[in-house]
């Protein structure tokens, strides 16, 4: 039986993030939220501030994927475009939204909502909103755009409170062996062997740089748990195989 | 004077971004070392290890940036496609490079260089190699395309081993200025109307959370120093009138 795959994109909007200046810490924790509730991120993206990067961006992805999450561009100041750019992709007006303003009243009185703050109330006409606990000025969802904060713990909320929302696939399933020192270089043709016999099972191996020299790690990822379970045998025998055949040297 | 852009695009390539499984280091590395030596980075792809995503991404930025620079898919093993995707976006022929073949014999016995070591000498036609002093299989520009290792050491390597070859245009210049607890929201129309005013000069505003609440720093950017002044004066000024307006209240 074939899984259903529902898949994602991610659009980080900021020109701090390409400066340099900002490091960014969404894309990261975004991928480990979506593969651990069966979401598969296909791509991310990361474009300026600039109202035409933004809106092709939006829909190349949003046509490709069952989901795009953006991040960042949504506060008071005249740099915060996204809003408008989801409702030009879509060819949708944007307006104040009574239920925006309505979670905005909670923190702020009347007289501290000026026209700046309500800027964050506006809405492209269609979407839902996505609640923020913290600073209340909410994201939305409109079709499968789901457009958050990018100040990480506001982002992390805005997560939280749209998942439950969305179609969600097979959860990916994981094993990780650690070659124990054998260098990729060793196992490497074994390895194309094993991942050639196993087509369902996605084989990676990523070395990674320590003080004490290279570390390397196998990582199979599938949907399927019998076929996980196979291609890890094989590849637990190959690295085995290949490390008495040294300790024979 | 108008003084000359070069621009340039980040493609990661990898299954473990997406993942969420590695958490991606080189991007805000490569993002503020580009900026220090007067590359504008205007876009970031990360794409999973698919040929057709990879040459579709090597060509989608080849074209539009002055340079692109790759992360991640050389090694020795069948999930490291990057050499082949980038030899097939240029429609030249790849094949074991003897100059690749001379550096990894700097590391590697004749006997050592297996076949999947060997892999890493994989070159596309015209193209020259970065030196890797760590592990010593090189990376490569083609073009205007520069390839280079995913583990954030050798990729630190390569970048200041290629970077000297590469065009740089004028440094950014930058000033920031934190608002010293003054909120977005009461000073984001007076900064909309003072980056109307100094339309060369890039300017954002950029909340981050920390234990004490939220805190705003107002960045400038612009490679015109006398621009830089004019506008930084104007954004000081009016943090100051709108600190002393919230303390005469």
């Amino acid at each position: 039986m074939a899984a259903v795959s529902i898949t994602a994109a991610i659009l980080v909007i900021g020109d701090e993030i390409l400066s340099g200046r900002t490091k960014d810490k969404n894309i990261g924790y975004i991928a480990e939220y979506l593969t651990n509730i069966g979401i598969e991120l296909r791509e991310v993206r990361v474009v300026p501030d600039v109202e035409a990067e933004i809106v092709g961006a939006i829909n190349a992805l949003r046509t490709r994927f069952t989901y795009v999450f953006t991040t960042g561009g949504i506060g008071p100041t005249h740099d915060d475009i996204t809003a408008d750019c989801v409702a030009k992709a879509f060819g949708v007006s944007i307006d104040h939204d009574p239920r925006a303003i309505a979670m905005m009243l909670e923190r702020y009185t009347k007289e501290d909502l000026n026209e700046a703050r309500l800027r964050m109330a506006r809405i492209p006409a269609g979407a839902e909103l996505i609640e923020n606990p913290i600073s209340k000025a909410p994201g939305f969802m409109l079709d499968n755009v789901i457009v958050m904060a990018g100040v990480p713990n506001i982002m992390q909320a805005m997560l939280d409170n749209v998942s439950a929302r969305l179609a969600t696939g097979a959860k990916m399933l994981v094993a990780t062996i650690d070659t124990g020192g054998l260098p990729e270089g060793i196992y490497a043709a074994g390895l194309g062997a094993v991942a050639a016999a196993h087509p369902g099972v996605s084989i990676g191996s990523y070395p990674s740089f320590h003080a004490g020299g290279f570390r390397n790690q196998i990582v199979l990822r599938t949907k399927d748990a019998a076929l996980l379970e196979a291609a890890t045998l094989a590849v637990e025998t190959l690295v085995a195989t290949l490390k008495a055949d040294k300790a024979a040297i």
